[in-house]
């Protein structure tokens, strides 16, 4: 066995019960990697509690054991644990109040794909390599010689069609569809999982895309692509929704303005080109990645509008970004950066 | 090797033009087909004509190959030929015009995996447990020990990607994945191709798009839903909005109605229970499957709306479909019948 493995065999040698955390405003991969870890406990036979620092979506209750991940926001456990499990968290801000459960002597075990500064755990088994924090747990059960049982396929399954968005990010590879392959052999009904969570919404959230998309500006000859969303639809979810504006043809900077309550937005921006959005954002002091960044504003709508559009044209024109450009070509060249909620 | 796959490989021992063809309204199994039997014929050395009754969607001209395919109903062919492979297609009317280049003693090979009544090709190769034509071609590519090269692996990979709707239809199996696998091993790049076909449309579409999903309406307690868009946009590509109507939760009964030109409608229905909406279509007129079915109707669309939901209220009364049903068990217990471009 490999260091590493060696390493999360010896955290898993353990009698107490072990406190198994992901990062708040879970994904797939974050719910699916608690779950499918808890089937691997479940035949070492070690006691555990799942826990994260949100409500799970809805859309995820159909996998095995979801009942178990308990939503620390709303029942805090109120103590510490002598070992911890982290997954899919680049950072330790990431899991959120559940670091109140960490104390010193806490042993804690960092298992992820995201690239990190310093690793945080006393043992990390990180791969950046990895499509998903899913296919390092495939990893981790081959390497322990343990059978992926229902519980374990359904979680690797959907921790990798979440963060490979449904094949298309460009972390997807041949090893993906590798393992997926194996799961659908171990029992997963791929048809099922994708129904659940991607072809089952809310009225709600249907028609707050039609609002959404009927929003829809081009500027700068088609190269920034606009949509907004009032705060009518404040209860609706709307992830995704800046996707649809990156995928018309022609455009390079995609923009989602949200309006969270009266006067103030949560503004997404995505990137199909060379074009750093994390700088935007930060001018507007925000954050986030090459490709997809975000920053929240207080004020009208039409100032946000005017700023950001000065900026915007900006950056078109400091990068020479034209109509020329395959923008197809530019989002491939480049990793998409997904699942970043901003 | 297996004896239809010795009849194909005799059917390919041919020194003259082979034409090749798929079916009109060609998606990404008849394009991907046609492109990866052409990289096929590449290798034995055959010399061919790739045709199809239509114009292919620009969306996959980033195929390797895709120029060779020659739009029929603009650049008719004037002759007939001895030997005619026919991809994808259940039927023979589904080639349209190429249909005139048979003739009695033309030699037809028929490679599909749709369930057809009597077969009509000379030579069958036909696997209705495939999810796609493009499974049945990288069989044909192992039984003849051909090297499955870029151009090869592209249309496999299209192929299966657009007849599973990316791995969402209740055909996506371990196969599905196994072989996607190995054609990114082979070097299809899955995020270009899905940029691609997915996500790189024209702005009027996603506007199209946007008037379709703020008509929606529920009916019968939301079992039904409801959605329409008016002549306005007749030319914006309009495929799989009716998916939009059935991923609402709670319905089992989806309606896209679209104005072609003023009081001509197409619509399209979809079932996520046990109603057959062919049965609802063909009262009026039309045709499909199970679970999608469409029909033309000429008159006002208001007298069409009240007709059609009183037909879909009275179904689901007689089939006892209430809220209590869960649809995505229901959906995915029998076939989604996929492609049928009603």
């Amino acid at each position: 066995m490999n260091g590493d493995f060696q390493q999360v065999s010896e955290f898993l040698d353990y009698e107490d019960e072990l406190l198994v955390v992901s990062h708040f405003s879970p994904d797939g991969d974050a719910i699916g990697s608690v779950l499918a870890f808890s089937g691997i406990l479940d035949q070492i036979g070690i006691k555990y509690i799942l826990g994260i620092d949100d409500t799970c979506p809805n859309k995820y209750s159909f996998l095995p054991g979801f009942e178990l991940i308990r939503d620390l926001k709303k029942q805090p456990l109120g103590r510490r644990f002598e070992r911890i499990a982290i997954l899919d968290a680049g950072a330790l801000p990431r899991i959120g109040v559940a670091r109140e459960y960490i104390e010193d002597k806490t042993l804690v075990l960092n298992i992820d794909h995201h690239f990190t500064g310093p690793y945080y755990g006393d043992i990390n088994l990180v791969n950046v390599q990895a499509c998903a924090t899913a296919e390092i747990l495939y990893d981790l059960c081959n390497a322990l010689g343990l059978e992926i049982d229902e519980k374990i396929a359904y979680g690797l399954y959907v921790g990798i069609l979440s963060d490979t968005g449904r094949f298309r990010f460009s972390n997807t590879n041949e090893r993906s569809f590798k393992i997926c392959s194996e799961m659908v052999e171990k029992g997963v009904d791929p048809c099922w999982v994708t129904e659940n969570v991607y072809f089952n919404l809310p009225v709600d959230s249907v028609r707050a895309l039609a609002a959404t998309l009927s929003s829809l500006e081009l500027y700068f000859d088609g190269l920034v692509c606009l949509i907004a969303l009032d705060s009518k639809y404040k209860h609706s979810d709307s992830e995704g929704f800046v996707e649809h504006a990156s995928s018309v043809k022609g455009v390079a900077l995609a923009t989602f303005i949200r309006e969270i309550e009266k006067d103030l937005y949560k503004v997404s921006l995505r990137s199909r080109c060379r074009i750093d959005v994390a700088t935007v954002a930060r001018k507007f002091g925000g954050g986030g990645h090459l490709k997809a960044a975000g920053f929240r504003h207080k004020g009208k709508i039409g100032e946000l509008k005017k700023d950001l559009l000065r900026e915007l044209g900006d950056q078109l024109e400091r990068h020479k970004i034209s109509k020329d450009i395959d923008f197809i070509k530019e989002t491939v060249a480049e990793d998409l950066v997904n699942n970043v909620n901003v």
